[in-house]
């Protein structure tokens, strides 16, 4: 691993209004500056605007006719490696998450990703499980240090800050070191 | 079981232009109005055309603001039975059909569902997996007489129909039997 820093995109999954992916995802981006390895930058799902998957060819192809493609496709190609911020929905990921992942394919290509979830009754475990074959399909590197945030809701103050506990952070930690490390493997494949 | 027919409703998913789930979803209706249980309706995800999921409360609450919600909690609410036809990507269901799925609660429940599956490596049978959780966290009853159709492109005429089997025909036999037997226990269910 070189000194540069890596670049880091935490992808904020869930579009409802309110929705608590924005106040996790701000708690992994600050951490994750903290850490000092990464430089972040932050997709939020609902932001980013994508309709439901609507390319004629297969992503595999890297053939794209939609302009919305080609941004979201820079997005991730631009990244060394990708933290999921993730509701889980109906012991599942949510839809925008999904469909963000299907719309691409080489762009994920040996990326370390990182997950943290939160919501449904084991505070995201679901969410993880579901998520990790679909990431596996696209060729990306889930690291088994995952983040889940139980009782999420509780843990949101009056302005909506996600307030962690010392266990929180302790596990986003090990999550990020071990995206620094996988994410310096990663460069270093790249420029081989 | 009354005579009375059992509302179907033959749920499209895949939004691409050029899926194939709508000749799937037309080989299913065609052999679901034939086997003369059902009256047989249709919802193509692509006309339905819900946003990702947008409501501000929880669906287990059943107050929607939106209008498209009301349309499709109408939709669901008057059927009797489901099939879900469920293209693969990556590893898992696309992200319309979970969107759909995710947007109601109390409409889905005890209805019996049945899954056709096509796609990815091995012709659905993953999309069957991932979403069988899924519905059963809404309280339907998946059936675990399943039709995935494998190498479906392989299948379609020069006008884009399907041109099933005779394996593929039995298999979806069985399960508009399987979904009249258990449509048939739920309509009684409810008039209870």
């Amino acid at each position: 691993m070189t000194g540069a820093k890596r670049v880091l995109r935490v992808i904020a999954g869930g579009t409802r209004p309110g929705r608590v992916a924005l106040p996790v995802a701000t708690w992994v981006q600050e951490r994750a500056r903290a850490h000092g390895a990464f430089e972040v930058a932050l997709s939020d799902l609902a932001e980013v605007g994508l309709p439901f998957f609507d390319e004629p060819e297969d992503p595999r192809t890297g053939r794209y006719v939609h302009e919305h493609t080609r941004r979201w496709s820079a997005q991730v190609t631009a990244a060394d490696a990708v933290v999921f911020v993730v509701p889980e929905y109906n012991q599942s990921f949510d839809a925008a998450t999904k469909n963000a992942v299907d719309f691409l394919f080489h762009e994920w290509a040996n990326k370390p990703a990182g997950l943290v979830a939160y919501g449904g009754s084991a505070g995201g475990g679901a969410a993880v499980r579901s998520l990790v074959p679909v990431l596996r399909a696209v060729r990306m590197m889930p690291l088994p240090d995952t983040v889940v945030v139980p009782a999420v809701r509780g843990r949101l103050t009056a302005e909506g800050s996600l307030l962690p506990d010392v266990v929180l952070d302790g596990t986003l930690a090990r999550l990020l070191d071990a995206l620094a490390r996988a994410s310096g493997a990663h460069a270093d494949l790249r420029s081989a």
